[in-house]
C-alpha cells in the first residue's frame, strides 16, 4: 500500500477523522472506503469495534496508525479515520439545490452540509474559490453528512447556472427585496438557495438573479453568522 | 496601572479582541471600558483610528500593546482590544429569555449570543457548568453582541426558575412532543427558549417542563449543530 500523504486538494482520496464520520462513510458509501485507520488507544471503544467489524465484512484493510491519525485530525484522541476515495456527483435535476458561493471557512462549510442533510437537501454546488468539501476538517464538521450528499464544485456561478438553468434562484442578501417568510411561503420548485461569503456576502449582481431574499433581523447586528443564516434559509424553504 | 493578566473566569475584567467587538463595547457600553489596547501594526486601519478617537473623547487610556494583543487573541493580526469590566445584569421580567443549559463550546456560545441579538432577544441565562460568556473567545465569536445583552449565570436551572417562574418554558429536545412550527404559532409570552449541551442535549427531566419542542429534521442526521438549532428556534419564536 502507498504511504498516506497529508491531505491536499489534488489527492484523489481524503480522510474522515473521528468515529462518527468514519461510520457514516462505512454505512452510506462503503464502496469509497479504501482503508480504516484505528488508534491503539481506542481498543475499548464500542465505535471502533463496530467500525472494525464493518471493515472485516466488507474486506476493507484495517491498520493501527496512531501517528497518521494524530496528523490527520490534529488531535491526540482521534480513535479512527476512514481513508476514502473522493467522488464528485452531478446534482439531481429535479431536486432543490444549495449553492455556496465563495464560502471560505471549513467549519462553516461542514456545518452547512450537515444542516442541508438535516432538512432534506441532498444536492450542493460549491462555487470556487471556496473551502474544499473533502478536506478532513470539513468532513469532520459535517459529521460525515458529505457521504449522503451530491456535492459538485464549479469554477464560477455561470458554470453552475448553465447546467441547471431551470432552478428558481433565491440569493440570500442583506438587502434582498423579499423577506424570507414571504419568499418561502410558496416557492417555485425546484429551487436553488444561494449563500455568499462570510465577510462579503454575495456580489451585488446577484440582486438581479431570481428572487433575492433577506432574513429579517435586528439592526443591532451587522449580519448573522453564515452557517446560521444558511440554516434559517434551508429550514424555511424545506419541503 | 496594574499589569494585564491572561484571562480567567475569576478576574473582574476581560478583553474584547478585534476591532469590531471593541467598537461594540465603546459604542454600547463605554462605561465598562477601562483601556484600549492597540497594535503598532494597526496604524493604517480606519477601525483603529475610530476606536482611538472614541477613547480620547471618553478619556479612556490607550496603550500600544502588541504582545498583550497577541496573547489575548491568540492571533498575530489582532489590531485592537478593549479591556472591559465584567458586569452581570438581571434579566428583564417581561421579556423573552434564552436559557442555555451546560453549553460547553465557546464558539457556539458566542454565535448564539450574536444570533439572539439578531432576532431581538436581549436576555440570556447561562446555566453552569458552561462556557464563560465573558471569555475573550466568546466575546469575539459574539461579534461583541454581549455588550448589547443582559447575561446572567445560574448554578442550576432551578435557580433561574425561581427568579422567573412565570416564563412559559419551551425546552428544545430531539423528542419534544410538539413540532417547532406549531409551538411557535402562538406561543405564551413571555417565554423562555431552553437549549441543552452540544453532545447530551437537555436532561430527560426537561420533558416535564413547559412545552418541549422538536425541530423537524431528517432521520439522515443524528442531530443539528447546537448553534444552528438555537438559531432556528429563535427565528421561529421571534416577535
Amino acid at each position: 500500500m502507498p504511504a498516506l500523504e497529508a491531505y491536499r486538494r489534488e489527492l484523489d482520496y481524503s480522510y474522515a477523522p473521528g468515529v462518527f464520520p468514519s461510520m457514516e462513510c462505512m454505512l452510506k458509501r462503503p464502496e469509497l472506503a479504501r482503508r480504516l485507520l484505528i488508534s491503539s488507544k481506542g481498543d475499548g471503544s464500542e465505535g471502533v469495534r463496530k467500525l472494525t467489524a464493518l471493515a472485516a465484512e466488507r474486506r476493507i484493510r484495517v491498520e493501527v496508525a496512531d501517528k497518521a491519525l494524530g496528523r490527520i485530525s490534529g488531535k491526540e484522541n482521534c480513535f479512527a479515520a476512514v481513508v476514502f476515495e473522493k467522488q464528485s456527483a452531478p446534482l439531481a435535476q429535479e431536486k432543490d439545490h444549495i449553492v455556496l458561493h465563495h464560502i471560505a471557512d471549513q467549519g462553516n462549510l461542514g456545518t452547512i452540509l450537515r444542516t442541508a442533510l438535516g432538512f432534506g437537501y441532498h444536492d450542493v454546488a460549491v462555487i470556487r474559490p471556496a473551502a474544499d468539501a473533502y478536506d478532513p476538517k470539513v468532513v469532520r464538521a459535517s459529521m460525515g453528512a458529505v457521504f449522503s450528499l451530491r456535492v459538485r464544485e464549479y469554477g464560477d456561478f455561470e458554470d453552475y447556472r448553465r447546467e441547471y438553468p431551470d432552478h428558481a434562484a433565491y440569493p440570500f442578501m442583506l438587502d434582498g427585496s423579499v423577506q424570507l417568510d414571504a419568499a418561502a411561503k410558496a416557492p417555485a420548485r425546484p429551487c436553488a438557495l444561494i449563500f455568499g461569503n462570510e465577510g462579503a456576502g454575495l456580489p451585488a449582481e446577484f440582486s438581479r438573479i431570481g428572487q433575492p431574499v433577506r432574513i429579517p433581523s435586528s439592526e443591532e447586528v451587522d449580519s448573522l453568522n453564515l452557517a446560521v443564516a444558511a440554516a434559517i434559509g434551508m429550514y424555511a424553504f424545506r419541503r
